[in-house]
């Protein structure tokens, strides 16, 4: 089982922060661990993110708190050469787990990233879907072919977007309870909290709606809350 | 025109060098680009190195060889916010170029990225399939949308793989002269030096072949010399 899964047994919320824009300074980011670390069952770190500010300051962050869980988002894509290459830096820097597109296909790309994976005791989370309009004119068009290649693989989890909870509704059907599903999209993405918690996702991915708030305690609770709000008025799925 | 053709048409090879592994350090980083930057057009810089030793470590490399091209081979493949946020920040850290996934689609995704780029003066590269033998199963099911794309967007280039000869001929044939072809996948991963020069690329990618040799400018002078014969001994494409 993830650590991951862990997290909100010991009553934390289904939230996973992210965090993309570098104008949140080192100092601001810890803060927000800090501050919400009891709160969240973990944090969804970015590409801009890790490549402004580099491992080596992010690691020193991360070692601080161990007890907590990090996503390394770094949306994998390339051959397993590389990509294994990134996810051994990924691990190094602390990270728990990490992201990659499911589009890339098996032989020589997520068969041998996957592999790495298991090998480093690192979460795999498989894309298959996305959250922006353009996901509908290609990537979706080879989402079966994608959820295949899942329940070959096998990975942690897979990542599907909150703005569409028909898909997150069919990645659930199709895959059962036995993969973490995780979601962005909501919030300034446009999708409620807790939509995709009731469509069946198991965590949502909230970036700017809790990092750009002047009180990142309180957007987190409010955040929280209204999941469980949307959730509990609602009929979901798995009721 | 991209700053790239300018550095062929002063006498330099059809040759990107990649540097992906980590165990490259700085040090030799920085000596490649000395001893080899008369020979070749550039440089393509990936995930694992970035991620490894930071930009600014890698800044300091690339403001000491402005008269070089360096792309920084992120892959990017996300929503068009997360995607500009990357691209300003390689941008900030001296990159001439950017390579980012066709896949992700326009709306929401690379026609924001393209913008941002041209905003910004930096070449953008969109890959429309990959080296592996998992692209055939799944995104050279949809390569014709992604080329479509690509008339649309107008980008500096494109990227595809000279593991595939064929892939190239037809992305050649259909985009035209327009775009720069850049293709990885000669040498370690397989295709001959030259094949994707003659099958209608502009530039191949090189990466294990001179970076792991012990004697990197005379690597570098076999490689391009192997690309001239290849090309010469053969009926090309524009030929």
């Amino acid at each position: 089982m993830s650590k991951l899964v862990g997290r909100i047994s010991e009553g934390r919320g289904r939230v996973l922060i992210a965090v993309d824009d570098p104008s949140l300074s080192l100092k601001d980011f810890e803060s927000l661990v800090l501050r919400t670390k009891e709160l969240v069952a973990g944090y969804k770190v970015g590409v801009p993110y890790l490549l402004s500010f580099g491992l080596d300051s992010i690691r020193d962050i991360i070692r601080r708190y161990e007890d907590t869980y990090f996503i390394a988002d770094l949306k994998l894509a390339d051959v397993d050469v590389v990509m294994s290459l990134t996810v051994r830096v990924a691990r190094a820097g602390g990270f728990d787990g990490v992201i990659a597109h499911g589009f890339v296909g098996r032989e020589g790309g997520l068969e041998g990233l996957h592999k790495v994976c298991m090998d480093l005791n690192m979460d795999l989370y498989v894309l298959v879907s996305m959250s922006h309009p353009g996901s509908l004119e290609i990537y979706d068009l080879v989402m079966d072919k994608v959820l295949a290649l899942v329940e070959v693989l096998k990975p942690t989890g897979v990542v599907a977007p909150a703005t569409r909870s028909n898909v997150i509704k069919y990645v659930r059907q199709r895959l059962g309870r036995h993969y973490i599903i995780i979601s962005p999209g909501v919030g300034v993405q446009g999708a409620e909290f807790g939509s995709a918690l009731c469509a069946g996702a198991d965590f949502e991915i909230v970036g700017r709606a809790i990092t750009k708030s002047e009180d990142v305690v309180r957007a987190t609770k409010y955040v929280i809350k209204a999941q469980e709000d949307y959730v509990r008025s609602r009929k979901c799925v798995g009721d």
